[in-house]
């Protein structure tokens, strides 16, 4: 946990709040803080800043919390993934929080299990919370917006351009020449969304509507990975090309 | 399973093999393999090639295997990680051979919990599978060498010249300003290793013999983040920036 965040109904507008349960047992057992230190802390979507310890009484620990005025920016990078493993997907969400996402956007395919659908871990009060502890352990405030779509060809014709903009568009694919990163370098200052398939693959009517619908494949190298593997090396590779997009996250 | 892989000794002068359990299953079940049809083999830290189906019997699978002449290259990027914990260390083995390295050096940190290193999971007999198991998803065949070491100085400055050789090191640090790959393209044709820390960091004794070694400090963008999140990050990210090394690797 390398910032303290915290919901903004949790805040009093004098800054000084009173942390109880897993923040507070972080706070004592881990920093082992003492009063007159300060902590890095931050609101959910909204600013990072500091708070000094002003007393620690038991399990719990009192913060006076100061704020920037302005927020991080969001990541410029986004992820359509074909739903995976429940197990998967568990892992992911932190994973995907604290490398940047701006949005998370899950759809179906023909090698996606129905079932999966139907698992607590797309329920937002099972995703929320490690989508928090990806951005406490990257020290952001942004929560990735999170979308589910059951229709692979709904999502990609007629929804899309609603919740990509204009941004690159990119596909991961096995087979495919070209790194995601040359592409991104070619086009600097654009948000990047990238199409993660499940194992196995999108099939051949998925690739197809993809890249009728702009979607540039791309691959690293010629190792087929595991979605998550994937997915999290996709992400890297992106922002790493992207350049610096933190410089508003405190170091 | 994107290629099944047999240890040498299963392998019969004549490329005739008759494979039963998981591999087996995973032919009958996931490929529904028939006779006539080929698939992909390879012998583990050997050559790659194709197996033809000659019957299918049961849970048995009989493959008539012809193999290429060369095998694939050994990745060039090797990694050195301070033990994680072992739930976390299962996960990475097949991630990291999957991604592609050709060594694993596991040392002790100030950070790292002594009793990490008594764990199976840093056992041949319960990582190699797991290793087998990356190489299989990825279509490669080059088991990563593997040693782990209790004592970090003696690792860093008695043992490492043997190990790694004259690779361009960079140790990972969330502070830097460096990114890996920018580091990687100056050094064309030369192999990477890459030292990423225990939860918490190296600490300030640790980083400073990394850079007394030559090691540059290394970080994608200001997010610090989990071992092995930032393990797998990294390896795509130098992968990605040392081009494409898998050209032996059947697509």
């Amino acid at each position: 946990m390398n910032v303290i965040l915290f919901e903004p109904a949790e805040m009093p507008p004098d800054g000084v709040v009173r942390v109880t349960g897993a923040r507070a047992a972080h706070l004592t057992r881990v920093l082992a803080v003492t009063p007159g230190q300060d902590v890095r802390v931050g609101i959910v979507d909204g600013a990072t800043g500091r708070g000094v310890v002003t007393d620690v009484d038991g399990g719990a620990v009192a913060l006076k919390c100061s704020f920037r005025e302005v927020p991080p920016s969001v990541p410029r990078v986004d992820v359509i993934l074909a739903v995976p493993r429940p197990k998967v997907m568990r892992r992911l969400w932190a994973q995907l929080s604290a490398l940047g996402v701006g949005r998370i956007v899950l759809t179906n395919a023909e090698r996606v299990e129905r079932h999966y659908f139907d698992t607590h871990i797309l329920q937002a009060d099972a995703y929320r919370p490690l989508l928090i502890e990806g951005l406490q352990q990257a020290r952001d405030t942004r929560v990735p917006a999170v979308s589910v779509h059951r229709r692979f060809k709904v999502l990609i014709e007629d929804e899309l351009d609603a919740i990509t903009g204009d941004a690159l568009r990119l596909v991961a694919h096995p087979g495919a020449t070209q790194s995601p990163a040359a592409l991104v370098r070619d086009h600097p200052g654009r948000r990047v969304v990238v199409a993660v398939g499940p194992e196995g693959g999108w099939n051949a009517f998925e690739l197809n509507l993809l890249e009728s619908r702009g979607f540039q494949p791309v691959a690293l190298g010629q190792r087929p990975l595991r979605t998550d593997t994937a997915a999290v090396a996709l992400v890297a590779v992106i922002h790493d090309a992207l350049g610096r997009p933190d410089a508003a996250l405190e170091s």
